[in-house]
């Protein structure tokens, strides 16, 4: 593909290009991705994720503007729900560019692929790498909602953020519990509106919950390096990160150096306890498991007969067959097709 | 399974443990679904999803005491996002429990299952099955939260509601583009509240834009079947179904008695107008092919050493192997193995 050298020079254009590419497929963007996959590596990812009604949106942008003024690069990738109405990505994009217009230190993408069976997660990872070559930094990751496929995207960051707002309902317990394994930061936004003080002291009292080592006199010290063993000070255990909860109000910049200055903090642990390195084959892992999969499906659909394939559908449909079943069936017309093939190849 | 039996007749602990069984899995589960899978296929699956906040669970009680009265026996899935501080499943559970306590025609159970690569999924379709062949007659399921996930799930209702609620904020917009596709009919719960006329108009024009054949005077007829063509009266053409947009105030039971109207018209059409089938198909390939791609991957990792794997995962983490071509060399090594086992079978 034409556009990994302009990309990796630096070309607005061209990478605007690769990433629709990334969204849409293209025939050579297997190619382009492996020779753009050796540059990756040096951006720092932070995914941002929440609820609805959060300001997640906000949130991004005023950190995005801060840590300009400290020189950082960033890309933004905002990961929507598929739209069958389009244009609310795109709108999206057009609203954050108002303040963030014209700096050439930014891009941002709004990725709104239509996710079938990971299809969106893999688009998303693609999208950071090709970001990650360009240059950038720093890389946001945004999701909007908090179900597992928004935990699978922010899985690939390497700094999540979870965002709460004050008063936003009855469910938000349930989401909280969700997600709060997932937090590296915790944020607590719209912070100047009524009961946000409960909702910090809710959350640090779910993530005490969560880390009994962090009960007692060390719950003082959250969003600093914990030892997992307090009692062993020159043991080489792997250091224990305690999320802080921070207070901000996005829209007027409100605790937005605290919140950089913990994830700052956050990135120091990851380069400097060793956790970087376990926690990428971990995501390395989870990616060639997703990739596999889809592979082999595909493999599996051009080898079976599509009318084996609709039999089978019909057969379950009438009951006469159960879904784990016909799924064994599958399997089995597949093996046999093979098992032809390679005879063939051998005689 | 010796829980077969007793769940075909109406045994509520052996229910129980069997949902148990799907959520946490057991050697002999696949055996109980397969005799269960024949009684399947009574039931009316209803989906309901929204955003945090928007009081879905009130209005999914409400639901199911406005059935009830009716005379129908129900039966509610409350699937939860994973949470390592568990509890949180059990606990809306008995606050539900409170309402509809005592109720022998109701049975409500969370799914809080840890689910990686679909497993929630796979796991909801299952106990949705479980309750179908114990004899519930509807059953609802809730889904916290409006991810892709969120809507895999609710694709294996037949009747999908989406509830939205005033006020929640600038996301609001983004998760309705992405979830107004698969429903059937709209709910705008906390009708009480201020804006929510506002939210009302929002979602009809955003569903006048998504489907053009309901401009003009055919607005009016929200939520009864049109035609396709209107020109044409007498064409044998699949009917469309328009969403209603229904306002409710759940906590007070406004609204039910309309939205219960609304949820039987659409039942109806799905029976009337030969649309089931054709959807029932739809949801069973979806299905089919993603136990298939569970299955697959299970087959690679039983045959692939464990060795090659990690290989493969230090080259991609130092920058040698880029992830496409890992799976590449993944799927080359698993078909060597393959061969080499059917050449020792075949000599």
């Amino acid at each position: 593909m034409e556009l990994v050298e302009p990309v990796l020079a630096g070309d607005r254009r061209a990478l605007a290009r690769l990433l629709t590419a990334v969204e849409g497929g293209a025939a050579d963007l297997p190619q382009a991705l492996a020779a753009l996959y050796p540059h990756t590596g040096r951006a720092w990812v932070i995914g941002i994720t929440g609820a609805p009604g959060t300001g997640k949106s906000s949130l991004v942008n005023a950190l995005a503007k801060a840590f300009r003024e400290r020189g950082r690069t960033i890309g933004i990738i905002a990961v929507d729900p598929t739209s069958p109405f389009s244009g609310g990505a795109i709108l999206g994009d057009r609203i954050r560019m108002r303040d963030l217009a014209g700096d050439r230190g930014v891009f941002i993408r709004s990725m709104a692929t239509r996710g079938s069976l990971g299809g969106l997660s893999r688009a998303t990872r693609d999208a950071i790498r090709v970001l990650d070559a360009a240059g950038f930094e720093i890389i946001f990751v945004e999701t909007v909602g908090s179900g597992q496929s928004e935990v699978d995207i922010v899985r690939t960051a390497q700094t999540t953020v979870v965002v709460e707002a004050p008063g936003l309902g009855d469910d938000v317990q349930a989401i909280k519990a969700g997600i709060l394994e997932i937090a590296d930061v915790l944020v607590v936004n719209k912070a100047d509106r009524p009961g946000a003080d409960h909702t910090v002291r809710a959350l640090r009292a779910m993530l005490e919950l969560g880390h009994p080592v962090s009960r007692g006199p060390l719950t003082a010290h959250h969003g600093r390096l914990m030892q997992a063993a307090p009692a062993d000070d020159n043991d080489s255990q792997e250091r224990l990160w305690l999320p802080p909860v921070i207070e901000t109000v996005a829209t007027e910049s409100q605790g937005i150096d605290t919140l950089l200055q913990a994830l700052e903090a956050h990135r120091q642990h990851l380069l400097q306890d060793g956790v970087q390195p376990s926690r990428e084959r971990e995501r390395i892992e989870i990616e060639l498991l997703d990739r596999l999969q889809a592979s082999l499906l595909a493999r599996l659909l051009s080898r079976v007969p599509a009318d084996v394939f609709a039999t089978v559908i019909e057969q379950v449909q009438s009951r006469a067959l159960d879904p784990q079943s016909a799924v064994a069936t599958l399997l089995e017309a597949y093996d046999q097709v093979i098992k032809i093939h390679s005879e063939r190849a051998a005689s």
